[in-house]
């Protein structure tokens, strides 16, 4: 259901003829999710002239849901005074998402007259650092006393609901503001209007540390199924709830990483054809570059076989189609695997059991492409043979291919265990990282076999 | 936190000693997607101990959270009258998973035993095919009349939510089952008592028809931040709701799925270490076949340049590293516009504003990979180079390169769109297959650049 297309003419038309009823109507009526993306076709001053059709609170809301860069624009041209007061509005994870984006000197100017407990708010989640929980949760949750009847809850929660990111999960603390339960609403609804918020609320709770990676909030909130998952302090105490959209965002933007990273490029945070062009650049011929560097190798390997070479042509004439059999069977496992351990599939432990698992996979998927490199082989022509044994050339195909496919099955699913080991993520442990070292690799292993049969 | 290793020894202690007490408790004071983690490391037997703690309806919310394959283990054994009744306590999506996966003779007795209105509800979601909307979707979701006041909803909200997946969002529907509005149990609660439904309602809901595909239910429940969103048949009726918990669930899927398409995997549903090896080699060896077939053309290509080959040994040292710089590069495309088009940040009108982007990319790529090809093939040691001009050479293998990459990208940018506009999946046009074509065409590429320089 894309309203855009349909919206936005009629929407210039209002725009031109300061049509106030119906812009009105527009910027209240419709979700505040499609007014940011209707808004995205419009102009700095037009977006403008639309959103002051609705009160502060809206205007808010509609920031929230627009990408960063737009919100930078957006707000770059208004008043201090304004966008203060827009900041004040916004929920408390997305206007620290919008503060960070913003120059010095523009945060320099705005943030005093924000007023006090926003500043602080503001400034506290800026000090997480980026990618870890602190950074992604909220701070306006809703929390109730433990000893307060039910009843009376439901009425607490009635005036805390404006303010709150969600009021489907609410906190207990104890006096040190130490997280000690929870309840949702709708355990609430149900529950006698006479029993305590203690008697119904669970005792176990489960949280994350603040310092935890976003994953980590991720993968728990989808484990549980939850709406939201707590954050607390090193000690205890509750600071914050990360949400279900905000994981939904984190989950999406994971695996855009992992994807960019199978394609050899340094992860973009955003939009790359938004980017500059120098940017892009840099990004992507780090990778491409490391690569043909490594590359570079195959040409030491073949130089190293030279006098094979020479001697029989035909050899030559299957290394492109011996290396790339290592590359794709050793960027299949290395995906797989890499895949299953983000999928909580395969622990740190079960490396014997992946190995075992591999090398029947590596040699039975060797078998099968030796025994169409054998066909192909002996079908040589006379021309390219040179003398050389045509059925002798086949099996040495065939081994070649058996080989270096279980050996590039071996190294692919190696590898990222390896580099989970060491601390390094296992998906640079990708594609095109194994295909060039079992390349080279795969040069020395079929001459070897040459050597051995023909030469 | 994982509670797993920690309690693993306890509960089997517990179990052999048949400790009622402590297999009560941790049956029944665990989150039921803990417990059914902590019932993966226990046999089926053991399974059943510990779930006979706890009441039927907490028995069929720990199997919602347990993967497929174990439901089915465990159920398998059950007699059917059990079954049965577990099935009736089940969501209503979780159920429907399940009996598509049991075996047509376990089905076939079930069934009959499941009370009537299960039984249609079963059969109904049965119906949906695989992906769409209809079969992720759940049936137990709330309603409320338009003209019921706020304080006589909640109390309907109350009695509903028993057997509801979830009461957060409340839709209105008109006599004809047709979706007319929606309200949050947010909006109902700080709503005033005597308030109307009908006054407090969003008119506008955001729906997604019943044969849609499951990732635009999600892509939309994403967009607009929703806790579920309905789906409706094609008279505008409701017939159910996909929640957020089963859109993680989606997302998570496609992110596999796109990662293994890369891999030249044909998907995997699930675990794929738990799969026989027979199914695993099926899937991994198409791809790998297919590849290894089309890059037999390597071969040819070769062949085809055999009187250059024999004539400067030292070109054809130099041929894995210019077809991997095709492959590197086009791959690096293919991934980016992909995941570009996945995201929606490029649409299928955009090829003129890509294509330009990645012929920029394209060159200034090649230039910087070619200056690297230049100082190499420039110091290549007089005993490979036999005769041949150092410098010459150098510039053949850097023009081939830079040339090579512009391909490489131009393709992998192209082919992803091509697929789309041809209907098929753009993931396919992938890593693995465009690294192939890459190849082949890279060859004719490099030689018939020597050809005009040194030959």
């Amino acid at each position: 259901m894309t309203v855009n297309p349909l919206i936005l003419p009629d929407l210039r038309e209002m725009l031109s003829e300061r049509d106030d009823a119906g812009l009105a109507q527009i910027a209240n009526d419709l979700h505040p999710a499609m007014l940011a993306e209707i808004t995205e076709g419009l102009e700095v001053e037009e977006t403008w002239q639309l959103l002051d059709h609705a009160d502060l609170h809206r205007q808010a809301e509609v920031f929230s849901y627009l990408p960063l860069e737009r919100q930078v624009e957006l707000v770059s041209g208004i008043g201090r005074e304004r966008m203060s007061k827009l900041i004040e509005a916004m929920p408390h994870d997305s206007r620290a998402e919008l503060v960070r984006r913003l120059s010095p000197e523009i945060v320099e100017e705005l943030l005093p007259l924000v007023a006090k407990a926003d500043r602080e708010d503001i400034k506290k989640l800026l000090t997480y650092p980026e990618h870890s929980a602190g950074a992604v949760m909220t701070t306006d949750y809703a929390t109730l006393p433990a000893n307060m009847t039910v009843a009376d809850a439901i009425a607490e929660v009635r005036h805390q609901a404006p303010n709150r990111e969600t009021i489907y999960y609410l906190y207990v603390l104890d006096s040190d503001r130490k997280l000690i339960g929870s309840v949702s609403l709708r355990n609430l609804i149900v529950a006698k209007p006479a029993s305590l918020v203690s008697d119904i609320m669970d005792h176990e709770v489960i949280s994350v540390p603040i310092d935890a990676d976003q994953d980590e909030a991720a993968r728990q909130l989808a484990k549980y199924d939850f709406l939201a998952i707590p954050v607390v302090d090193h000690e205890g105490r509750l600071v914050g709830i990360v949400t279900h959209d905000d994981v939904m965002d984190v989950v999406v933007e994971e695996a855009t990483e992992e994807a960019q990273r199978m394609a050899s490029v340094v992860p973009f945070g955003e939009d790359y054809m938004a980017l500059p062009i120098i940017t892009v650049w840099r990004k992507r011929s780090v990778w491409l570059a490391c690569l043909f560097i490594a590359e570079l190798f195959t040409f030491s390997a073949l130089a190293h076989f030279e006098d094979e070479f020479g001697k029989i042509i035909a050899l030559s004439l299957f290394v492109p189609l011996c290396i790339s059999t290592g590359g794709n069977s050793g960027s299949q496992a290395a995906t797989l695997i890499t895949r299953a351990m983000a999928l909580g599939q395969i622990g740190p432990h079960d490396w014997l059991r992946v190995m075992r698992h591999e090398l029947i996979m590596g040699v039975i998927l060797g078998l099968t492409l030796g025994a169409i490199g054998f066909l192909r082989a002996a079908a040589t022509p006379a021309s390219v043979l040179a003398g050389a044994d045509r059925w002798m050339l086949a099996l040495v195909i065939a081994q070649a291919v058996a080989i270096i496919c279980l050996w590039g099955t071996l190294v692919g699913s190696l590898l990222p265990m390896i580099f989970r080991r060491l601390g390094f993520d296992p998906g640079y442990a990708s594609s095109p990282f194994v295909a060039t070292f079992v390349d080279v690799t795969g040069i020395v292993i079929y001459f070897t076999i040459a050597k051995i049969y023909l030469l």
